[in-house]
């Protein structure tokens, strides 16, 4: 594997090696059926038996408790934060309350507000979107429709460390950038979603996983394609799916099962790269964003001394084969994407560079 | 590529074998970024380099005029039927017509009608839709907000034989299952559309050329991922796109027009295969779905005496590695599906097999 680099892009995001040589081995021919995995139909018992494996291997690794269904829709989370007001806000006469923790926060919110009375319940704006907020912090509306958080906001790498409890409505989690990196308690919340493009696939095919009571209370008529119970009802399958993405996640499932051992096995390799990583955060010269009790374990965000510092430190980690460092063009400074594929290795080559660069500039 | 059957499946489909063995050869790590395709950001510049290519390359397959516009979106055809109501039916004012000539168009107009007046300017039932109608058949009205059709009926097999003229209100055009297998009078449309995995790619991305002015009936404040402006102004870049998809869609531009020479060409290559297979159909025992001057050159429809030899087709046919021949559920029969993709040499092999199962059948 030494022609690969270590990218710590934000998503679309490292994978597992073996998934990459699995999918490589099967690209022409998937064994014993000469159809390819790019070609074979939705409608095929091998996908029937992707599908069926995958939502099986969601189940035991996120322990999910009987009463939810899991689909597989497209369009990223993005086009979510426009579906769940129309599935869950529009006609019930309430308003949804949602906790703006950053970027995906803000874009969740201004969506819902198309479509209803999306209250921001809290927002960390005013310390740039560095902190979460505590339990009773948020203004919540008793008997809102939802309460809709972010559980790992990307661009500024703040992760509520525990599954947050805000009052008594339905709790939807955009779950994007850390799903699958720790255990979950999934009976906490109505839904959770998450693209795939971070630590459970390809772009292309977003997990929605939802608790079926909650499900009951979709509007008639919405556009089938926008209608979660629609979804649910054809099991995935209304349209065409996104079979090779879905594929995709089904390996990486078997992978992070078979080869990692569950996700508390997972939890624990990235509390461990994060820790490498705030370590040398934590040793002067550089300045963390996020305050430390919600920081990210995905996303290492961070500041230098100076912009041209920074170019500097992007430019000579590319020597390193460390790339794509650079922070969201809305936060600039530094970030590290280190999902659950980003193997120990590369995080502690970055570390390695980080205390170099630090002891040259510093 | 012993190991691989001939696969007539309607779709998801068969991919030219060059492709997916330079997908396979690239797909551990692109070669010179030691990034695979899977994982590498939409932000890179290598994938700017292939959105821009794919979109030079459609261009000028497909001659498009100055003044349109194309953008990738998720979904399929199915979001779609909504996506093309929401933003150039709501708010006008005017009805829009629909032709009905299959269970796509269908499907159309069914979801247009939650989103406003959407007439059935046209339906084939009557005819069990194996018919198109003529330039003056459907019920127009004057100034409709649109008129959409459905160029080929992947499920009936019946195929528009050229761009037809319906009215002077702006065209659209579900051309899913037989993009990119002929030329076009692009000029002829305000928006023609397909979903990639019949002649474009895999499924998962759809690809949509907007004519400009159209594009500025779009209506303020839909949802982003669904507002047809917002797309083509981010480049198909506002959210994560499904770049694998994209990237495949990019490989099969490439061979249509270095490997088989353009669309006129294609077409030939189309035009020579469909005739293989309906000379059989028209030389008994078969009997065709569609008729003859509306026949699909993608989508080969015909029934046996009865079922029982329909079945008895499909089974002795797959000891010959053809798969994928059942009529969909909901019409029956066979259907073969010969995308662009499918070779010459495949479609030789079904018409011996079709003229031995006769003279044993028959």
């Amino acid at each position: 594997m030494s022609d690969r680099v270590c990218n710590f892009s934000p998503g679309p995001a490292v994978l597992p090696v073996p998934v990459l040589e699995q999918a490589q081995r099967e690209l022409v021919a998937l064994p014993g059926l000469g159809i390819s995995a790019l070609e074979i139909s939705h409608r095929s018992k091998w996908f029937e038996g992707v599908l069926a494996e995958t939502k099986a291997l969601l189940t035991e690794l996120l322990a999910i408790p009987a009463g939810y269904s899991i689909v597989f829709l497209q369009g990223g989370s993005n086009l979510q934060f426009s579906m769940i007001p129309m599935n869950f806000l529009r006609g019930t006469g309430k308003p949804a309350d949602y906790v703006v923790s950053g970027t995906w926060g803000q874009k969740a919110v201004q969506e819902a507000q198309k479509e209803g009375p999306a209250n921001v319940a809290w927002d960390g704006k005013a310390d740039n979107y560095s902190r979460l907020p505590n339990a009773g912090e948020p203004k919540l509306t008793p008997d809102a429709a939802y309460v809709h958080i972010t559980s790992n906001e990307t661009i500024q790498g703040v992760q509520f460390q525990a599954d947050p409890a805000f009052g008594s409505s339905p709790l939807v989690c955009d779950a994007s950038s850390e799903f699958l990196s720790r255990p979950v308690n999934v009976a906490q919340y109505g839904m959770i979603y998450a693209c795939a493009q971070k630590n459970a696939g390809i772009a292309g095919v977003t997990v929605c996983i939802l608790r079926n009571d909650f499900l009951e209370r979709v509007p008639a008529d919405l556009p089938t394609m926008l209608d979660f119970k629609a979804m649910v009802k054809n099991d995935s399958l209304y349209n065409t799916p996104p079979v090779f993405a879905i594929y995709i996640t089904n390996l990486i499932c078997k992978w992070l099962q078979s080869e990692v051992g569950g996700l508390t096995k997972m939890a624990e390799r990235n509390r461990e790269k994060a820790r490498l990583l705030y370590e040398a955060v934590d040793s002067g010269f550089y300045r963390g964003h996020a305050q430390p009790a919600c920081r990210s374990q995905m996303n290492v965000t961070f500041r230098l001394p100076s912009e041209e510092l920074e170019k500097a430190f992007v430019k000579q980690a590319e020597k390193h084969q460390l790339y794509e460092l650079k922070g969201h063009r809305s936060v600039g400074g530094i970030r590290a994407s280190i999902y659950n594929a980003m193997p120990l290795e590369g995080v502690k080559t970055l570390r390695s560079f980080m205390d170099e660069f630090r002891k040259r500039n510093g």
